[in-house]
Parts: C-alpha cells; sequence; structure tokens
C-alpha cells in the first residue's frame, strides 16, 4: 500500500500502527523515530521497525506516508523538523486528539507539493510506551480525518482512508474545529471530570485514601482508569483545545447545578427522567459495536 | 451457619446472596419474597430459594436471618410489613446503599430482642433483577456493616461478619453516617456526574447523538456502564442520602471550576501535577485487589 511509512513517536499509538503496518503488510518499511532512547531501543527489541532514527528529519526521507504519533504540543517541533526532508508527493498525518492546533502548529512549516490530512484515531488505553500497543488497537474503532482546507487532494484523502480501513477502522472526515467540539465531549471533558474526581476525592480529609481504595467498587474506581492516562499528553490535549473545552465544561456544570437542586428539593421524578434517557444512550453505543454488553465491562476481578 | 435466611427483594443483590448462600451451604432455607410476580417466576424458574413469598411477612417467619434486598426508599416499608412476624433473637440486615436514612426508616418499627444491623455490600453491576446475579458478586469485595447503636450485640455483629466473610467479603464498620460520606464519594457523586455528562452529551445540539456514539470510544463510554445502572436505586439514593451528596458535590464543582481556571490561563504545570497524582491512586486500589491492571478494564471489543 505504501513505500516506506515514517513513525515519528514510537508510543502507544505510534507502535501499535507500526506493530498493525507490518502484521497487514502495508508499507515495504517502516522507519521509526523517537526524540527517547529508551523508546528506541525497545522499538529495536520488539523489532517494530525496519530503520530506526534518533532524529524525525532522517526518518522522512523517501518516505510516501509521514505519521506524527507525538503529544499535540510536540507538532511544530515535528513540521519543523522534517519539513525540508520531506519527499514530493507524501502524504503527511497525525494522530492528535486535537486538530484545530495541530492545522496551525504543522501547516505553516510544511512543503507545497505535500498532502497534509491531520488524523485522529480514536482508540486507546490507559498506558503508554512501545511495549503498550498492539495491532488490534484499531480494529472497529473510528478514525476521524481533518482535511484542512477544501482542495486537499482527494487522491491522498483515499489512500489515507484506505491506509486506516486496513487498520480496521471506520472513517469518517469533519473540520478540525468540528472535531475538536466533537472529542470535547466524547473524550475531554471526560477525561477532566475523572482527573477532578480523583483529585477531589485525595484531597476530603474526612474520608481517608485508604477507604477511598477500599470502596472505590461502587464506582469510583471507574474514574481511576481514565484519570491514570499520560499526564504529559493530557496537559497538552486541555492547552490546546481550551475553547471547545471551556464551552462544554460550562453545559456540564450548569447541568451538574440542575441536578443538584434536584437533590436538594427532593424531586425524584426528574432524576427518575434523566437516568431512564441516559440507558439508551448506552444500549446505542452497544449497538454500534463500540461497547462491550458485558456486565461490568467484562472486568477480570482485581 | 443459618437455619433460614430470608430474603426480601430478590434483584441483583438478593439473586447473588442467594446463589452464594445455596453454593456455599451457609442457610438450611432460604426463603424469598418479592413484590413482583415476575421476579419470584424467575426465582422460581432459576431455583433460588427454597420457599417463594408475595408478602415479606411471611417470608421471615422462623427466619434467625432476614437481609432486605430492595431499594433505599423500600425499607420502612418493609420493616413495617415485617415486624410483627420477625423470630424473637433474629438478625435483620439491609443491602442498601445508604445507611443513615435505612437507619431512619427501619428501626422505628423493629421490636426489641431483634438485632438490627444495617449493611452495605460494596459490590454490583450496571444491571438489575433476578437473572443478573451471580454468586461470587462478592468475592473480594468490601461489606460495610453499620451497628446503629454501642449496644448492639457484639455476638450478632460477629455472626453477620462471618457470614459476608463466608460470601468471600472483607467486612468493616463504621457508623451509618461516616458509611454516608465515605460512599459519596466512591460511588454516589461518580454515579451522578456520568449521568450528568451523558445528559449533557445527548442535549448539545452542534453535536449529534450518532456522533456522541461513534466516538465514545474516547472515555465517554466508560460513564455510560455507570449512567445506564438502575433509575429506581439511583433516584433512591439521591433522594436518601442528599447532605452527603451536596456535600461531596460541592467540593467537585469547586475544584472543577479551578480546574477549569488552570486551563483558560494556560496554566499547564498545574494540570500536569494533577494528572500525575492521580495515577498514584488508581495503582492503590490495584494494589488493594480492587481493580485489574488489564489495560481497558480488560475490556472486550464491542
Ligand atoms: N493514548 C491514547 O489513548 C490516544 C488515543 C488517540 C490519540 N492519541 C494521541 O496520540 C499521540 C501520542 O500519544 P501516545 O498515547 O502514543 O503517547 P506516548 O505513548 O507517550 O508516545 C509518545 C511518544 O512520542 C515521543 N515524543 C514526544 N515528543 C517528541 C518529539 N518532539 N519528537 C519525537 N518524539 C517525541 C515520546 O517520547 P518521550 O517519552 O521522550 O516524551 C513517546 O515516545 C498524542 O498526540 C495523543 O493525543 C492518544
Ligand atoms: N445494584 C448495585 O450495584 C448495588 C450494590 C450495592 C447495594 N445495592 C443496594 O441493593 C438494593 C437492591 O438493589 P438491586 O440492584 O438488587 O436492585 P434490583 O435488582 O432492582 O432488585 C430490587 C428488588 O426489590 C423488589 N422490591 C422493590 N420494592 C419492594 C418492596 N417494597 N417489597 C418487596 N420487594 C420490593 C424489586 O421489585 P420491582 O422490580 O417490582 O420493584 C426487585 O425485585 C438497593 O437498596 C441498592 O441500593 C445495589
Amino acid at each position: 500500500m505504501f513505500g516506506r511509512v515514517a513513525i515519528i513517536g514510537i508510543g502507544l499509538i505510534g507502535s501499535s500502527i507500526a506493530r498493525a503496518v507490518r502484521a497487514r503488510g502495508l508499507a515495504r518499511h517502516i522507519a521509526i523515530a523517537d526524540r527517547s532512547a529508551d523508546h528506541l531501543e525497545r522499538a529495536e527489541a520488539l523489532g517494530l521497525g525496519d530503520s530506526l532514527h534518533a532524529g524525525a528529519d532522517a526518518a522522512v526521507v523517501g518516505a510516501d506516508l509521514v505519521v506524527a504519533c507525538v503529544p499535540v504540543g510536540a507538532c511544530e517541533e515535528v513540521a519543523k523538523l522534517i519539513a525540508r526532508d520531506l519527499a514530493p508527493g507524501a502524504i503527511v498525518t497525525d494522530v492528535g486528539s486535537v486538530k484545530g492546533s495541530v492545522v496551525r502548529q504543522m501547516r505553516p512549516h510544511l512543503p507545497a507539493g505535500i498532502h497534509f490530512i491531520p488524523g485522529h484515531p480514536v482508540a486507546g488505553t490507559e498506558f503508554s510506551g512501545p511495549d503498550a500497543g498492539f495491532a488490534d488497537l484499531f480494529d472497529g474503532r473510528w478514525c476521524i480525518l481533518t482535511p484542512p482546507s477544501d482542495d486537499v487532494d482527494a487522491d491522498a484523502i483515499a489512500r489515507l482512508t484506505a491506509f486506516w480501513r486496513a487498520l480496521g477502522s471506520n472513517v469518517e472526515c469533519m473540520t478540525p474545529d468540528h472535531h475538536d467540539l466533537v472529542l470535547a465531549i466524547t473524550s475531554h471533558v471526560p477525561h477532566l471530570i475523572a482527573y477532578n474526581i480523583v483529585g477531589t476525592a485525595d484531597d476530603l480529609e474526612a474520608v481517608t485514601q485508604s477507604e477511598v481504595m477500599k470502596f472505590s467498587a461502587g464506582g469510583f474506581r471507574d474514574f481511576t482508569r481514565i484519570a491514570a492516562s499520560d499526564p504529559t499528553m493530557w496537559r497538552d490535549v486541555f492547552l490546546h483545545n481550551r475553547e471547545a473545552v471551556i464551552e462544554v465544561l460550562g453545559r456540564f456544570t450548569e447541568d451538574l447545578i440542575a441536578l443538584q437542586r434536584h437533590i436538594r428539593w427532593g424531586e425524584g421524578d426528574d432524576l427518575f427522567e434523566l437516568f431512564t434517557r441516559t440507558r439508551a444512550i448506552r444500549r446505542g453505543i452497544i449497538g454500534m459495536g463500540q461497547e462491550t454488553p458485558a456486565a461490568d465491562f467484562g472486568r477480570r476481578k482485581g
């Protein structure tokens, strides 16, 4: 499908792509770059690529597909680094969880003749680094592509779409701004409130940390999973999707205060109505194949 | 261990107790009562008990252990119904997710000579009804007992403790009020914010329901699990643990607003500090055997 694929950043997402590209035979050569010597060493030990590079610039030489898999805040640096060495006609994409900012960071540095199509596979786990990746991470999940303008080459979009389909994903295109709003509600604000409640629990003086942990099976432990995600990645997400996150958070808080008022005034019917409505959403998600129907996520005992 | 155990309410929790008592041989006779004819029929078909009763009063006759497994708001009704038929010396307990209110609802109706020791197994799933239960639900989880005063018979507490241990649980005693505060943070407020964010997502005009569902693997779908829990049970929890829920919610909102401010002003170090601190809590929960260490809860693909 591609001659040389360059993967910049060999963490959870980069290494999952490398594994999937290898397993599905989607490239003749996989070139891997990472600024971390440790990660490059692990990538070598795991046999993730055909060539390993300390510098992203060396990795992209001769590549017809370049995938930046670094934290959102590192995208401008990567664009500057690779700009001179990109092969004419190459597709440059990324996997960052925010898209408007990635466009603003990368586009100004990329030369003419490059097809720049940012992307975001909506798939992941709470772990990071090259050991955390696996080849079927993207299977059955959605990948969003956000061509930054109407004049992006249709063939390039089709090739990148075919690539993600070959990784097992469904593909949808939308504008970077719409992406950032959709992900604010389906990912960024959920992470923020998970981080927040874990912090609140940690700070309560009247409840010990040991009590919080022992009795976490009442629901709290669900939140600790996403609140254990990589701090660098998530700091960058919030710094780079500020407007949409603050907008959705405003709605969330408004709704929460209304709910608190229902509790204060004993308005049981209003609570019941919301608690019934929310069940339908989960059924829909299960119906779309985006969630397991098994009780408790099919979770194994701790 | 017991002669006759009466289980009032044969839903998720009641039927899990019935199954575990049977599997572990903890009683000679299991008497089941439920106001729902359907649930009694299912209980019969599933072979959950030795006798089935439409009225809780008939079930408790001759029982040395009575376990109310009904929504918190139904506890007073159950106490009134069974009071006259309780055997002297019987232990009366419950499994309700709120404890102060259960004490206020039940204690005034119970005759002298009864050992009243409310309880709460901190274990469950998002499903309800007699088919949802399973015998090892309580394995490795914690059960909290809240003797409502200092003069509760120590032998009775020891017998009930041994019962929960035999069901596989760890047991801890605390006051009803402390229970209600601890569970507000480890269970009730987490459920409330899960219900709330699912509601917020459903209400956004700029993002379609289909988009919310497709891209839910970004984190949102985790919240839909607990937001699919039984509406009656959860309405009752919030109506009956109002003070503690509102207190903890106040803290949560205060912290969230501080976090929003950090995002607005680009204070990345503060975000990074919180996001690092919260990881430790999950490690503690996993270390205590209350959570699986597997990525993504070991979740199976939708
Ligand atoms: N995790 C998820 O669930 C998920 C899901 C979808 C999309 N994403 C997006 O995917 C991207 C990568 O996330 P990840 O989870 O794969 O993170 P990760 O496991 O931490 O991997 C990121 C890798 O990039 C390296 N890196 C950082 N800055 C770099 C730079 N300037 N040049 C070269 N390499 C650099 C990191 O090395 P160091 O360790 O030295 O920093 C690390 O090896 C992020 O943009 C994130 O928003 C993540
Ligand atoms: N679910 C959890 O994760 C969990 C965990 C720990 C503790 N708890 C507590 O356990 C209790 C039961 O919850 P559950 O999840 O087992 O609920 P469930 O599956 O809905 O079962 C409750 C059962 O009680 C019956 N019932 C309701 N009112 C009754 C009454 N007045 N007299 C006799 N039976 C009555 C219900 O019948 P109808 O269907 O006709 O109403 C149903 O069969 C609640 O207090 C809850 O707070 C739940």
